[in-house]
Protein backbone atom coordinates (compact mmCIF):
# COMPACT_ATOMS: atom_id res chain seq x y z
CA UNK A 1 0.00 0.00 0.00
CA UNK A 2 2.73 2.64 -0.93
CA UNK A 3 0.00 4.84 -2.62
CA UNK A 4 -1.00 5.27 0.94
CA UNK A 5 1.92 7.76 1.65
CA UNK A 6 1.17 9.68 -1.32
CA UNK A 7 -3.04 9.41 -1.19
CA UNK A 8 -5.16 12.88 -2.22
CA UNK A 9 -8.41 13.37 -2.70
CA UNK A 10 -8.81 13.25 -6.85
CA UNK A 11 -11.55 15.55 -8.43
CA UNK A 12 -10.63 15.63 -11.86
CA UNK A 13 -10.22 12.47 -14.18
CA UNK A 14 -8.84 11.91 -17.31
CA UNK A 15 -10.40 10.74 -20.68
CA UNK A 16 -8.46 7.18 -20.12
CA UNK A 17 -11.52 4.88 -19.53
CA UNK A 18 -12.76 2.72 -16.66
CA UNK A 19 -13.88 -0.37 -17.67
CA UNK A 20 -16.40 -2.97 -16.44
CA UNK A 21 -13.60 -5.48 -16.15
CA UNK A 22 -11.44 -3.72 -13.85
CA UNK A 23 -13.78 -2.53 -11.70
CA UNK A 24 -15.26 -5.55 -10.69
CA UNK A 25 -12.31 -7.46 -10.17
CA UNK A 26 -11.67 -4.38 -7.46
CA UNK A 27 -15.44 -4.48 -6.33
CA UNK A 28 -15.20 -8.40 -5.77
CA UNK A 29 -11.03 -8.21 -4.40
CA UNK A 30 -12.91 -5.69 -1.93
CA UNK A 31 -14.94 -8.92 -0.81
CA UNK A 32 -12.75 -10.08 1.62
CA UNK A 33 -13.61 -6.95 4.05
CA UNK A 34 -14.87 -8.71 7.58
CA UNK A 35 -18.48 -8.41 7.61
CA UNK A 36 -21.18 -9.22 9.95
CA UNK A 37 -21.78 -13.26 10.86
CA UNK A 38 -20.47 -13.00 6.95
CA UNK A 39 -23.52 -11.48 5.49
CA UNK A 40 -22.12 -8.78 3.40
CA UNK A 41 -24.45 -6.24 3.95
CA UNK A 42 -24.09 -3.94 1.61
CA UNK A 43 -25.03 -3.11 -2.46
CA UNK A 44 -23.14 -1.11 -4.61
CA UNK A 45 -24.85 1.28 -7.13
CA UNK A 46 -22.71 1.58 -10.52
CA UNK A 47 -23.64 5.48 -12.13
CA UNK A 48 -22.65 5.67 -15.30
CA UNK A 49 -25.28 7.41 -17.06
CA UNK A 50 -25.14 11.01 -17.44
CA UNK A 51 -28.48 11.50 -16.80
CA UNK A 52 -28.02 9.82 -13.38
CA UNK A 53 -25.02 11.81 -12.57
CA UNK A 54 -26.66 14.94 -12.84
CA UNK A 55 -29.66 13.77 -10.66
CA UNK A 56 -26.96 12.59 -7.90
CA UNK A 57 -25.19 15.78 -8.39
CA UNK A 58 -27.91 17.86 -6.99
CA UNK A 59 -27.88 15.81 -3.89
CA UNK A 60 -23.71 16.13 -3.83
CA UNK A 61 -23.99 20.13 -3.73
CA UNK A 62 -24.05 20.12 -7.46
CA UNK A 63 -19.92 19.29 -6.99
CA UNK A 64 -18.47 18.93 -10.49
CA UNK A 65 -16.90 15.67 -10.04
CA UNK A 66 -20.39 14.20 -9.97
CA UNK A 67 -20.92 14.72 -13.59
CA UNK A 68 -17.18 14.69 -14.28
CA UNK A 69 -16.08 11.26 -13.34
CA UNK A 70 -16.32 8.07 -15.37
CA UNK A 71 -18.12 6.38 -12.51
CA UNK A 72 -19.93 7.32 -9.60
CA UNK A 73 -20.43 4.36 -6.68
CA UNK A 74 -22.88 4.44 -4.00
CA UNK A 75 -22.37 2.69 -1.35
CA UNK A 76 -25.60 1.49 0.45
CA UNK A 77 -26.33 -0.57 3.49
CA UNK A 78 -28.23 -3.29 2.86
CA UNK A 79 -30.56 -5.97 5.15
CA UNK A 80 -32.91 -6.39 1.83
CA UNK A 81 -30.70 -9.10 0.44
CA UNK A 82 -30.26 -10.69 3.79
CA UNK A 83 -33.90 -10.62 4.66
CA UNK A 84 -35.01 -11.39 0.81
CA UNK A 85 -33.29 -14.70 1.80
CA UNK A 86 -34.53 -15.47 4.63
CA UNK A 87 -38.45 -14.89 3.74
CA UNK A 88 -37.63 -17.60 1.22
CA UNK A 89 -35.74 -19.96 3.03
CA UNK A 90 -38.91 -20.33 5.70
CA UNK A 91 -36.99 -17.94 8.55
CA UNK A 92 -38.61 -15.02 9.89
CA UNK A 93 -35.54 -11.55 9.82
CA UNK A 94 -35.94 -9.02 12.39
CA UNK A 95 -33.84 -6.36 11.38
CA UNK A 96 -36.02 -3.55 11.09
CA UNK A 97 -34.28 -1.89 13.75
CA UNK A 98 -31.54 0.93 14.55
CA UNK A 99 -28.65 -1.97 15.71
CA UNK A 100 -29.36 -3.40 12.08
CA UNK A 101 -28.77 -0.07 10.51
CA UNK A 102 -25.58 0.24 11.99
CA UNK A 103 -24.14 -3.47 11.56
CA UNK A 104 -25.01 -2.70 7.86
CA UNK A 105 -23.87 0.56 7.96
CA UNK A 106 -20.60 -0.62 9.44
CA UNK A 107 -20.22 -3.64 7.24
CA UNK A 108 -20.79 -1.18 4.39
CA UNK A 109 -18.21 1.77 4.93
CA UNK A 110 -15.71 -0.97 5.87
CA UNK A 111 -15.89 -2.17 2.27
CA UNK A 112 -16.09 1.26 0.74
CA UNK A 113 -12.15 1.58 2.42
CA UNK A 114 -10.89 -1.49 0.93
CA UNK A 115 -12.27 -0.63 -2.07
CA UNK A 116 -10.55 2.71 -2.42
CA UNK A 117 -7.37 1.55 -0.71
CA UNK A 118 -7.73 -1.06 -3.50
CA UNK A 119 -8.17 1.18 -6.58
CA UNK A 120 -5.58 3.64 -5.02
CA UNK A 121 -2.91 0.80 -5.57
CA UNK A 122 -4.25 0.33 -8.93
CA UNK A 123 -3.73 4.39 -9.94
CA UNK A 124 -6.87 5.12 -9.66
CA UNK A 125 -8.07 8.88 -8.00
CA UNK A 126 -10.97 8.28 -5.76
CA UNK A 127 -12.89 11.59 -4.21
CA UNK A 128 -15.04 10.59 -0.73
CA UNK A 129 -18.71 12.74 -0.80
CA UNK A 130 -19.38 13.19 2.61
CA UNK A 131 -22.48 14.60 1.42
CA UNK A 132 -24.45 11.19 0.93
CA UNK A 133 -25.95 11.69 4.57
CA UNK A 134 -27.08 15.26 3.99
CA UNK A 135 -30.47 14.51 1.65
CA UNK A 136 -30.20 10.93 1.20
CA UNK A 137 -33.95 11.14 0.52
CA UNK A 138 -32.89 12.65 -3.24
CA UNK A 139 -30.52 9.97 -3.40
CA UNK A 140 -32.50 6.79 -2.53
CA UNK A 141 -35.23 8.48 -4.82
CA UNK A 142 -32.35 8.39 -7.64
CA UNK A 143 -31.22 5.00 -7.04
CA UNK A 144 -34.51 3.42 -6.35
CA UNK A 145 -33.06 2.28 -2.95
CA UNK A 146 -35.95 0.08 -1.43
CA UNK A 147 -36.85 -0.77 2.15
CA UNK A 148 -34.07 -1.69 4.53
CA UNK A 149 -31.57 -0.25 2.36
CA UNK A 150 -29.70 2.90 2.77
CA UNK A 151 -27.00 5.03 1.17
CA UNK A 152 -24.16 5.49 3.57
CA UNK A 153 -21.38 6.80 1.03
CA UNK A 154 -20.41 7.68 -2.36
CA UNK A 155 -17.32 7.72 -4.46
CA UNK A 156 -16.42 9.12 -7.43
CA UNK A 157 -13.64 7.27 -9.70
CA UNK A 158 -11.54 7.40 -12.28
CA UNK A 159 -8.02 7.91 -13.90
CA UNK A 160 -6.27 11.01 -12.25
CA UNK A 161 -6.01 14.17 -14.52
CA UNK A 162 -4.55 16.11 -11.57
CA UNK A 163 -1.97 16.24 -9.16
CA UNK A 164 -2.73 18.14 -6.06
CA UNK A 165 -1.01 18.98 -3.24
CA UNK A 166 -1.60 16.53 0.37
CA UNK A 167 -3.64 17.74 3.03
CA UNK A 168 -2.15 18.16 6.39
CA UNK A 169 -2.57 15.68 9.31
CA UNK A 170 -2.80 15.84 13.09
CA UNK A 171 0.26 13.97 14.62
CA UNK A 172 -0.48 10.65 15.77
CA UNK A 173 0.05 11.16 19.82
CA UNK A 174 -2.79 13.24 18.81
CA UNK A 175 -5.34 10.68 18.51
CA UNK A 176 -3.95 7.48 20.25
CA UNK A 177 -5.04 6.93 24.11
CA UNK A 178 -2.85 4.66 26.03
CA UNK A 179 -5.23 2.31 28.30
CA UNK A 180 -8.02 5.15 28.54
CA UNK A 181 -8.90 8.39 27.26
CA UNK A 182 -6.60 10.92 28.01
CA UNK A 183 -8.33 13.82 27.74
CA UNK A 184 -7.30 16.93 26.45
CA UNK A 185 -6.09 19.79 28.39
CA UNK A 186 -5.16 22.87 26.85
CA UNK A 187 -1.88 22.86 25.82
CA UNK A 188 -2.48 19.23 24.07
CA UNK A 189 -5.09 20.88 21.95
CA UNK A 190 -2.62 23.58 21.08
CA UNK A 191 0.17 20.67 20.07
CA UNK A 192 -2.33 18.66 18.45
CA UNK A 193 -3.63 21.92 15.98
CA UNK A 194 0.01 24.11 15.78
CA UNK A 195 0.61 22.63 12.49
CA UNK A 196 -2.58 22.48 11.29
CA UNK A 197 -3.10 26.20 11.54
CA UNK A 198 0.07 27.13 10.73
CA UNK A 199 -0.31 26.92 7.17
CA UNK A 200 -0.52 29.07 4.81
CA UNK A 201 -3.36 27.58 3.16
CA UNK A 202 -5.35 27.43 6.50
CA UNK A 203 -4.34 30.80 7.56
CA UNK A 204 -5.22 32.23 3.86
CA UNK A 205 -8.80 30.00 4.61
CA UNK A 206 -9.29 31.88 7.38
CA UNK A 207 -8.41 35.36 5.85
CA UNK A 208 -10.80 34.99 3.05
CA UNK A 209 -13.57 33.71 5.47
CA UNK A 210 -13.27 36.97 7.13
CA UNK A 211 -12.86 35.12 10.78
CA UNK A 212 -10.55 35.40 13.17
CA UNK A 213 -9.56 31.54 13.97
CA UNK A 214 -9.70 28.25 11.72
CA UNK A 215 -11.60 26.49 14.29
CA UNK A 216 -14.25 29.12 13.56
CA UNK A 217 -14.22 28.69 9.70
CA UNK A 218 -15.68 25.03 10.78
CA UNK A 219 -18.48 26.03 13.45
CA UNK A 220 -19.88 29.26 11.41
CA UNK A 221 -19.32 27.99 8.50
CA UNK A 222 -18.45 24.80 7.27
CA UNK A 223 -20.45 22.69 9.79
CA UNK A 224 -23.27 25.00 11.77
CA UNK A 225 -24.97 24.11 14.57
CA UNK A 226 -27.99 24.76 12.47
CA UNK A 227 -27.01 23.15 9.46
CA UNK A 228 -26.34 19.91 11.38
CA UNK A 229 -29.22 19.83 13.29
CA UNK A 230 -31.40 20.30 10.24
CA UNK A 231 -29.73 17.19 8.35
CA UNK A 232 -29.81 15.75 11.61
CA UNK A 233 -34.07 15.57 10.93
CA UNK A 234 -34.02 14.91 7.53
CA UNK A 235 -31.33 11.93 8.11
CA UNK A 236 -33.40 9.74 11.30
CA UNK A 237 -36.75 10.44 8.73
CA UNK A 238 -34.91 9.03 5.89
CA UNK A 239 -34.04 6.43 8.01
CA UNK A 240 -36.86 5.79 9.18
CA UNK A 241 -38.82 6.10 5.63
CA UNK A 242 -36.50 3.15 5.22
CA UNK A 243 -37.67 0.72 6.99
CA UNK A 244 -35.17 1.14 10.52
CA UNK A 245 -37.03 1.76 13.41
CA UNK A 246 -34.93 4.53 15.16
CA UNK B 1 -2.36 -5.31 -1.11
CA UNK B 2 -1.98 -8.97 -1.86
CA UNK B 3 -2.75 -10.28 1.76
CA UNK B 4 -6.16 -9.25 1.26
CA UNK B 5 -6.72 -11.93 -1.46
CA UNK B 6 -5.78 -14.33 1.54
CA UNK B 7 -7.01 -12.68 4.51
CA UNK B 8 -8.67 -14.68 7.11
CA UNK B 9 -9.97 -13.04 10.88
CA UNK B 10 -7.00 -14.37 13.06
CA UNK B 11 -7.89 -15.23 16.57
CA UNK B 12 -5.03 -16.96 17.99
CA UNK B 13 -1.47 -14.78 18.20
CA UNK B 14 2.33 -16.04 18.92
CA UNK B 15 4.09 -14.74 21.52
CA UNK B 16 5.89 -12.34 19.34
CA UNK B 17 5.95 -8.84 20.76
CA UNK B 18 3.90 -6.22 19.00
CA UNK B 19 6.29 -3.14 19.64
CA UNK B 20 5.00 0.10 19.83
CA UNK B 21 7.20 1.80 17.11
CA UNK B 22 5.39 -0.69 14.47
CA UNK B 23 2.05 0.06 16.28
CA UNK B 24 2.19 3.88 16.23
CA UNK B 25 3.84 4.04 12.31
CA UNK B 26 0.68 1.54 11.41
CA UNK B 27 -1.42 4.08 12.90
CA UNK B 28 0.12 6.57 11.66
CA UNK B 29 0.15 5.82 7.90
CA UNK B 30 -3.71 5.09 7.92
CA UNK B 31 -3.88 9.05 8.77
CA UNK B 32 -3.92 9.78 5.01
CA UNK B 33 -7.63 7.60 5.17
CA UNK B 34 -10.04 10.63 3.96
CA UNK B 35 -12.05 12.36 6.12
CA UNK B 36 -15.09 14.97 7.02
CA UNK B 37 -13.25 18.17 6.60
CA UNK B 38 -9.76 17.09 7.46
CA UNK B 39 -11.29 17.07 10.89
CA UNK B 40 -10.17 13.23 11.37
CA UNK B 41 -13.27 12.70 14.11
CA UNK B 42 -11.60 9.64 15.53
CA UNK B 43 -9.44 8.06 18.68
CA UNK B 44 -7.71 4.94 18.96
CA UNK B 45 -7.85 3.76 22.82
CA UNK B 46 -4.60 1.10 23.30
CA UNK B 47 -5.07 -1.78 25.17
CA UNK B 48 -2.15 -3.53 26.30
CA UNK B 49 -2.94 -3.70 30.24
CA UNK B 50 -4.14 -7.60 31.51
CA UNK B 51 -6.69 -5.79 33.42
CA UNK B 52 -8.03 -4.00 30.69
CA UNK B 53 -8.09 -6.70 28.63
CA UNK B 54 -10.36 -8.95 31.07
CA UNK B 55 -13.13 -5.76 31.34
CA UNK B 56 -13.51 -5.36 27.85
CA UNK B 57 -13.62 -8.84 27.17
CA UNK B 58 -16.65 -8.83 29.19
CA UNK B 59 -18.28 -6.33 26.51
CA UNK B 60 -17.29 -8.94 23.78
CA UNK B 61 -19.12 -11.68 25.21
CA UNK B 62 -15.65 -13.01 26.41
CA UNK B 63 -14.26 -13.92 23.50
CA UNK B 64 -10.91 -15.03 24.08
CA UNK B 65 -9.05 -13.33 21.54
CA UNK B 66 -9.54 -10.03 23.91
CA UNK B 67 -7.79 -10.92 26.71
CA UNK B 68 -5.30 -13.41 24.64
CA UNK B 69 -4.09 -10.68 22.27
CA UNK B 70 -1.40 -9.04 22.53
CA UNK B 71 -3.14 -5.69 21.47
CA UNK B 72 -6.51 -4.49 21.45
CA UNK B 73 -7.25 -1.43 19.46
CA UNK B 74 -10.43 0.27 20.41
CA UNK B 75 -11.83 3.14 17.14
CA UNK B 76 -14.04 5.70 18.56
CA UNK B 77 -16.19 8.35 17.21
CA UNK B 78 -14.58 11.74 18.14
CA UNK B 79 -16.42 15.14 18.28
CA UNK B 80 -14.73 15.94 21.52
CA UNK B 81 -11.29 16.42 20.12
CA UNK B 82 -12.75 18.71 17.93
CA UNK B 83 -15.38 20.91 20.41
CA UNK B 84 -12.28 21.52 22.58
CA UNK B 85 -10.36 23.16 19.64
CA UNK B 86 -13.01 25.10 18.96
CA UNK B 87 -14.01 26.43 22.72
CA UNK B 88 -10.28 26.96 22.95
CA UNK B 89 -10.18 29.30 19.71
CA UNK B 90 -13.22 31.77 20.51
CA UNK B 91 -15.29 29.26 18.50
CA UNK B 92 -18.81 27.72 19.05
CA UNK B 93 -19.08 23.90 18.31
CA UNK B 94 -22.23 22.33 17.66
CA UNK B 95 -21.62 18.47 17.12
CA UNK B 96 -23.96 17.07 19.71
CA UNK B 97 -26.19 15.60 17.28
CA UNK B 98 -27.30 12.82 14.85
CA UNK B 99 -25.74 14.19 12.21
CA UNK B 100 -22.37 14.66 13.55
CA UNK B 101 -22.40 11.39 15.51
CA UNK B 102 -23.10 9.61 11.91
CA UNK B 103 -19.88 11.38 10.67
CA UNK B 104 -17.75 10.62 13.31
CA UNK B 105 -18.44 6.68 12.94
CA UNK B 106 -17.95 7.18 9.17
CA UNK B 107 -14.51 8.84 9.82
CA UNK B 108 -13.99 5.73 12.40
CA UNK B 109 -14.71 3.22 10.57
CA UNK B 110 -12.82 4.40 7.21
CA UNK B 111 -9.70 5.05 9.30
CA UNK B 112 -10.25 1.71 10.94
CA UNK B 113 -10.30 -0.15 7.72
CA UNK B 114 -7.50 1.24 6.30
CA UNK B 115 -5.27 0.64 9.74
CA UNK B 116 -6.22 -3.59 9.27
CA UNK B 117 -5.48 -3.28 5.54
CA UNK B 118 -1.91 -1.74 6.42
CA UNK B 119 -1.91 -4.24 9.38
CA UNK B 120 -2.60 -6.96 7.52
CA UNK B 121 -0.08 -5.97 4.64
CA UNK B 122 2.68 -5.74 7.51
CA UNK B 123 1.65 -9.91 8.11
CA UNK B 124 -0.05 -8.89 11.23
CA UNK B 125 -3.18 -10.57 11.92
CA UNK B 126 -6.53 -9.20 12.82
CA UNK B 127 -9.95 -9.72 13.96
CA UNK B 128 -12.43 -7.12 13.79
CA UNK B 129 -14.93 -7.37 16.48
CA UNK B 130 -18.90 -6.57 15.92
CA UNK B 131 -19.61 -6.88 19.17
CA UNK B 132 -18.52 -3.15 19.82
CA UNK B 133 -21.79 -1.94 19.62
CA UNK B 134 -23.72 -4.61 21.65
CA UNK B 135 -22.64 -3.33 25.32
CA UNK B 136 -21.37 0.18 24.06
CA UNK B 137 -21.93 1.44 27.74
CA UNK B 138 -19.08 -1.37 29.31
CA UNK B 139 -16.78 -0.05 26.69
CA UNK B 140 -17.62 3.59 27.99
CA UNK B 141 -16.77 2.94 31.56
CA UNK B 142 -13.85 0.97 31.08
CA UNK B 143 -12.09 3.01 28.56
CA UNK B 144 -13.64 6.44 30.41
CA UNK B 145 -14.23 8.15 27.30
CA UNK B 146 -15.92 11.05 27.59
CA UNK B 147 -18.61 13.11 26.27
CA UNK B 148 -18.93 13.54 22.23
CA UNK B 149 -17.04 10.03 22.18
CA UNK B 150 -18.45 6.88 21.19
CA UNK B 151 -17.04 3.35 20.69
CA UNK B 152 -17.64 1.99 16.72
CA UNK B 153 -14.92 -0.55 16.48
CA UNK B 154 -12.89 -2.97 18.05
CA UNK B 155 -10.06 -5.38 16.34
CA UNK B 156 -7.67 -7.33 18.40
CA UNK B 157 -4.30 -7.71 16.45
CA UNK B 158 -0.95 -9.68 17.23
CA UNK B 159 1.10 -11.78 15.11
CA UNK B 160 -0.84 -14.78 14.11
CA UNK B 161 -0.76 -18.37 15.57
CA UNK B 162 -3.16 -20.04 13.12
CA UNK B 163 -3.93 -20.38 9.43
CA UNK B 164 -7.67 -20.65 9.29
CA UNK B 165 -9.67 -21.54 6.04
CA UNK B 166 -10.95 -18.87 4.16
CA UNK B 167 -14.89 -17.85 4.57
CA UNK B 168 -17.02 -17.89 1.70
CA UNK B 169 -18.06 -14.71 -0.36
CA UNK B 170 -20.83 -13.97 -2.20
CA UNK B 171 -20.77 -13.41 -6.14
CA UNK B 172 -19.59 -9.92 -6.94
CA UNK B 173 -22.86 -9.30 -9.30
CA UNK B 174 -25.06 -10.35 -6.03
CA UNK B 175 -24.07 -7.05 -4.75
CA UNK B 176 -23.71 -4.63 -7.44
CA UNK B 177 -26.51 -2.95 -9.20
CA UNK B 178 -26.11 -0.57 -12.60
CA UNK B 179 -27.65 2.80 -12.47
CA UNK B 180 -30.59 2.04 -10.52
CA UNK B 181 -31.09 -0.97 -7.58
CA UNK B 182 -31.61 -3.63 -9.35
CA UNK B 183 -34.33 -5.85 -6.67
CA UNK B 184 -33.66 -9.58 -5.78
CA UNK B 185 -36.16 -11.80 -7.25
CA UNK B 186 -36.48 -15.52 -5.60
CA UNK B 187 -34.00 -16.86 -8.59
CA UNK B 188 -31.30 -13.90 -7.82
CA UNK B 189 -31.62 -15.08 -4.26
CA UNK B 190 -31.23 -18.43 -5.04
CA UNK B 191 -28.06 -17.35 -7.46
CA UNK B 192 -26.86 -15.43 -4.78
CA UNK B 193 -26.99 -17.80 -1.92
CA UNK B 194 -26.23 -21.24 -3.53
CA UNK B 195 -22.92 -21.38 -3.08
CA UNK B 196 -23.12 -20.55 0.66
CA UNK B 197 -25.79 -22.66 1.13
CA UNK B 198 -23.81 -25.24 -0.44
CA UNK B 199 -20.74 -25.67 1.62
CA UNK B 200 -20.14 -28.52 4.18
CA UNK B 201 -19.48 -26.19 6.96
CA UNK B 202 -22.69 -24.53 6.31
CA UNK B 203 -24.51 -27.41 6.51
CA UNK B 204 -22.48 -28.48 9.02
CA UNK B 205 -24.04 -25.33 10.78
CA UNK B 206 -27.84 -26.05 10.03
CA UNK B 207 -27.47 -29.64 11.44
CA UNK B 208 -25.69 -28.59 14.60
CA UNK B 209 -28.09 -25.40 15.05
CA UNK B 210 -30.99 -28.00 14.25
CA UNK B 211 -32.65 -25.62 11.77
CA UNK B 212 -34.35 -26.52 8.04
CA UNK B 213 -32.20 -23.87 6.43
CA UNK B 214 -28.89 -21.76 6.93
CA UNK B 215 -30.73 -18.01 6.96
CA UNK B 216 -32.71 -19.95 10.30
CA UNK B 217 -29.79 -19.76 11.78
CA UNK B 218 -28.95 -16.00 11.57
CA UNK B 219 -32.22 -15.48 12.21
CA UNK B 220 -33.76 -17.54 14.80
CA UNK B 221 -29.87 -18.10 17.11
CA UNK B 222 -27.20 -15.79 15.87
CA UNK B 223 -29.18 -12.24 14.98
CA UNK B 224 -32.91 -12.28 16.56
CA UNK B 225 -35.24 -9.91 16.28
CA UNK B 226 -35.34 -10.14 20.03
CA UNK B 227 -31.81 -9.18 20.79
CA UNK B 228 -31.56 -6.81 17.86
CA UNK B 229 -34.57 -4.84 19.60
CA UNK B 230 -33.40 -4.75 22.90
CA UNK B 231 -29.50 -3.83 21.75
CA UNK B 232 -31.29 -0.88 19.88
CA UNK B 233 -32.44 -0.04 22.88
CA UNK B 234 -29.75 0.16 24.72
CA UNK B 235 -27.54 1.43 21.80
CA UNK B 236 -29.57 4.59 21.81
CA UNK B 237 -29.33 5.45 25.24
CA UNK B 238 -25.80 5.21 25.19
CA UNK B 239 -25.28 7.52 22.25
CA UNK B 240 -27.46 9.69 23.60
CA UNK B 241 -25.63 9.79 27.18
CA UNK B 242 -22.67 10.30 25.45
CA UNK B 243 -24.11 13.93 24.34
CA UNK B 244 -25.58 13.40 20.75
CA UNK B 245 -28.93 14.40 20.69
CA UNK B 246 -30.57 10.95 18.44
Amino acid sequence: MESLNARKSIRKYSGRELTDPLLFSLLKQAERTPTMGNLQLYSVVVTRSREKKLQLAQAHFNQPMVTDAPVVLTFCADFRRTSLWAEHRKAVPGYDNFLSFVNATTDTLLYCQTFCNLAEETGLGTCFLGTTIYMPQLIIDTLHLPKLTFPVATITLGWPDEDPPQSDRLPVDAIVHAETYYDYSAERIDQAYAYKESLPENRQFVEINHKETLAQVFTDIRYTREDNEAMSERLILAIRNQGFNI
